[in-house]
C-alpha cells in the first residue's frame, strides 16, 4: 500500500489553478468565488474516491468512507485540514493535509481495504485570519466554541460583512451553527498533515516531523498616543513621538522573545501603522499587533509580562497613553497532543524506514481545537526555506509521498482497532 | 497706521470656508479646485485694495501696488506667503503671512500713503508637500531653481498625475516655467509673516518672533529588507525582522537628535510602513522617511553621521539589507537671514512697543529660497499649543494684529527708502 505521487501531483495541481495569481501563487480567500470553487473540486474528488459528501451548516466539508467500512455508525477516523488562502498564498498550505486524507482513502480503496471504522475526510472552512481577522472559523463551531457574538460581530471583513452574512450569502445556515457540532462520540481521533510553514525540518535534513505539541498564540493591539506635531518647529523636548515609543515596544517584544527562545517561544509584532505618516509630521498615534506563541507556558507568560513592564516604563517615561489588549479567543495556551496517537504516527514512520524528528507546532492549526473533543495528532512535512503563506510556498513531491505513508499507516491503525 | 483687526479677521474666517472640513479644518490640497477657490478670493481681495494682479506660468499670484508708488519700474518690496494646506489643515498655515501682506498694503492705503518702491503682495503656488509629495513648488521657478524634471517626473501625485500636467489642466502654461524666474533686480527685498507652528512663543508669552535663520531639512529614505516569514512557525535565531531593525534606526534618530537638542537640532522619522504588515507574519520590508533639521550644519552633520553609523551596525549585526538615500534638492543647509532687514523688522517691534524674541524657524518656508535672488526676512506669530497642519491650528487675532503692525513698520522702511 503505497501513496500515488501522480494522484497526490495532480490534486496539487489542479487544486492550485484555482485562484492562481502568478505562476505559483493561489488566492482563495474564504467563501470568496474561488475558495467555492476549490471546494466544488474538492468534494467531485471526494465522491470520485467513494466519499459520502456532507456539508455542515457553517459549511465544513466532511466526505466518509462507508462503502468498505465494516460498522460505519462506529466513530470516524477523521483526516484532513483546509483549503482557503490568505490575500496571496501558495499550493501547499492547508491543502496537502486535505489531499493527503484523501488519498489515505484512495490507498485503501486501491487494496479494496476494509476498515472497522469509518475514516472520514474533512475540509475545514475558513482556517485562514485574512479576510475576517479571525483564524479556525469551521473548526470552532464543530468543537462548540463558536457564538452568534463571534459570527456576527468579531469576524468581520474590511467592507464589514460579518462571516454570519457571508455563509447565509453562499446558501449555507448560520443561524444553525449550534448543529455543527459534532458530539464526542462521533469522532473516534483526528489527524492532520501540514506543512511545517518553518524551516526546521529543511534544515536538519528531515522529510517528517511528528508534532508533539502546538503554540497557543497570544494575540493582542496595542494603541500609543502621541502628538503629532509639526517636525521642524517643536523641539526634541516637547515631542510626544509615538512611533519612538512604539520602537521601544518593538525592540523588547524581540529582546524578550530572544531570552526564551531556547523553550521554542516566539514573538512578534507584525503590523504597526504610523498616523498620520508624513515625513514631516512627528508620529501622533501608532496601532500595533502583538503576538506571543509557545508550547511552555511559563515561558510565553515571561515575555507576556516582560512587555507588560515595558509599556508601563514607556508610557511613564515619555508620559503618553497607551492602550493594549489580548484577545481572548481560548487559544492562549499550548495544546498537548495524543501522546499513543504520536506513537502510532513514530511506528508508521518506522516501519516505512522514513526518517522523522518529533517536534513542537508554532503555528496554530484547526487540530488545536479538534483537542476539545477528540484526541488528536499531527505530522508535518517540510517547507523550503520555511516558506507559507507566499506563493513560494513549496514542498517536494517526495516528501508528500513520505508523509501520506506514515499517515496512512497511523489512520489504517485507528480505523482498523477496536 | 494700525492694521484693522476687523479685517484680518474677516479675511482669515471667508478664506477658512473655501475647502472647509468640520469646525475649523481646512483643506486646499494644491491646485485642487478648493485651492483654485481659494485663490480666486484672494485675488479678488488683492484687486479690492487696488492691486494690479498678475499670475506667472506656474502660478504664483503676484499683486503689485501701482498707484500710489513714486516709480511703479523700481525693485519691488514682496511680501506674503501661501494659502494651500496639506490634506486636512486649519486656517493660519500660510494664509496669515498673504493677508498679513495685504493688510500692510491696506494701512497704507488708508492713508493714502505713497512709497518710492512699489509693494508687491505674493501667493506662492504649490508650497504644501501633502499633494505631490515635495514642498515649495512655486517659489523654485521664481527663483530659477525648477526644472523640467522636477515638474514631469519628482512633483507626481499619488494617483501618477504630474505637477506639469496639474499645471496645465487649471490654464497655466508649464511650459514657461523658466519664465517664472524672476530677476534680482525686480526685486528689493522678501517679507514673510509666518505662524510659528511650534511651542516657543506661547511658551515664553511673546506675541512676535524675529527670525534669524532657517533650518535647512535633509530628508529621505530608507528601505530595510527581511524576510516574511511565518510568525508561529520561524524560530527567533532564524528570523530577518525588518521592523524590528527598523526600531533601532528610529531610536538612534531619536538618541541622535536629542544630542544635539541645544543646538536646535531635530531628527523625525514621520512615516513608517511594515509590508506584508500583517499580525501572523514576520515584517519583510519596512520602509521610513528620514529628516534631520537645524540650522547648525556640524550639528545636524554629527546626527546623519549618527545615523550613517547605526544603518551600517544593524545590517551587518543583523544580516540585513538596507538602502537609504537623501533627496538632494538644495535646502539641506540653514538659509541664514538678512541682518539688516531683521534689524528693521527689530526696530518696528520696539517703536510699537511690541515684546519680540529672535528664534531659528525650524519648518521651511519659500522665505528660504527667496534668499538666492533676494534680501529676506522672517517673522513669526504665536501657535496655540504649537499645532500647525491641523484643525486645531489657531494664532490669536491680537497676535496676528500685533504681527502685522511689525511687518507694516519694516515694509514700509524699505519701501520708502532708496
Amino acid at each position: 500500500m503505497r501513496p500515488n505521487p501522480g494522484r497526490i501531483e495532480r490534486n496539487i495541481e489542479e487544486l492550485g489553478r484555482i485562484g492562481k495569481v502568478g505562476e505559483t501563487g493561489v488566492s482563495r480567500l474564504t467563501f470568496t468565488k474561488d475558495d467555492l470553487a476549490g471546494r466544488e473540486y474538492m468534494i467531485e474528488e471526494m465522491r470520485r474516491a467513494g466519499l459520502e459528501v456532507t456539508i455542515d451548516p457553517v459549511g465544513n466539508i466532511f466526505g466518509k468512507r462507508v462503502e468498505l467500512t465494516e460498522d460505519p455508525s462506529l466513530p470516524s477516523v477523521m483526516v484532513g485540514s483546509h483549503i482557503d488562502t490568505p490575500l496571496v498564498g501558495g499550493k501547499y498550505d492547508g491543502v496537502v493535509g486535505v489531499i493527503g486524507g484523501l488519498e489515505v482513502v484512495r490507498m485503501l480503496n486501491d487494496e479494496r481495504m476494509k476498515t472497522r471504522h469509518p475514516i472520514e475526510v474533512v475540509i475545514f472552512a475558513g482556517e485562514e485570519l485574512t479576510r475576517f481577522g479571525s483564524s479556525f472559523k469551521g473548526s470552532l463551531p464543530v468543537v462548540g466554541s463558536c457564538t452568534e457574538k463571534l459570527l456576527k460581530e468579531v469576524w468581520v471583513d474590511k467592507q464589514g460583512v460579518s462571516y454570519w452574512d457571508t455563509l447565509a450569502s453562499v446558501g449555507l445556515k448560520p443561524e444553525e451553527f449550534e448543529k455543527a457540532k459534532r458530539s464526542p462520540e462521533s469522532i473516534k481521533c483526528y489527524f492532520e498533515m501540514h506543512i511545517e510553514q518553518g524551516p526546521v525540518l529543511e534544515d536538519i535534513g528531515k522529510s517528517v516531523g511528528v508534532v508533539s505539541a502546538i503554540a497557543g498564540a497570544t494575540r493582542g493591539w496595542a494603541t500609543i498616543k502621541g502628538l503629532p506635531n509639526h517636525s521642524g518647529a517643536f523641539p526634541m523636548r516637547l515631542r510626544k513621538d509615538a512611533l519612538a515609543a512604539a520602537s521601544e515596544i518593538v525592540l523588547e517584544m524581540e529582546a524578550a522573545a530572544r531570552r526564551e527562545a531556547h523553550l521554542g517561544t516566539v514573538g512578534t509584532i507584525g503590523d504597526l501603522v504610523v498616523k498620520p505618516g508624513v515625513m514631516n509630521i512627528i508620529p501622533g498615534e501608532v496601532t500595533m499587533s502583538l503576538e506571543v506563541r509557545g508550547v511552555d507556558i511559563p515561558s510565553k507568560n515571561r515575555v507576556l509580562e516582560d512587555l507588560r513592564r515595558k509599556f508601563s516604563e514607556v508610557a511613564a517615561s515619555r508620559n503618553m497613553d497607551i492602550q493594549y489588549h489580548y484577545n481572548n479567543l481560548g487559544d492562549d495556551d499550548p495544546f498537548v497532543l495524543d501522546g499513543e496517537l504520536r506513537a502510532f504516527l513514530e511506528e508508521s514512520a518506522k516501519q516505512e524506514g522514513i526518517d522523522y524528528i518529533v517536534m513542537p507546532s508554532g503555528a496554530g492549526h484547526d487540530a488545536m481545537f479538534m483537542t476539545r473533543i477528540t484526541r488528536v495528532a499531527m505530522l508535518f512535512v517540510p517547507s523550503v526555506a520555511g516558506k507559507s503563506h507566499v506563493p513560494e510556498e513549496f514542498t517536494e513531491t517526495k516528501d508528500l509521498v513520505l508523509g501520506t505513508s506514515v499517515l496512512a499507516g497511523a489512520v489504517l491503525k485507528m480505523a482498523r482497532s477496536r
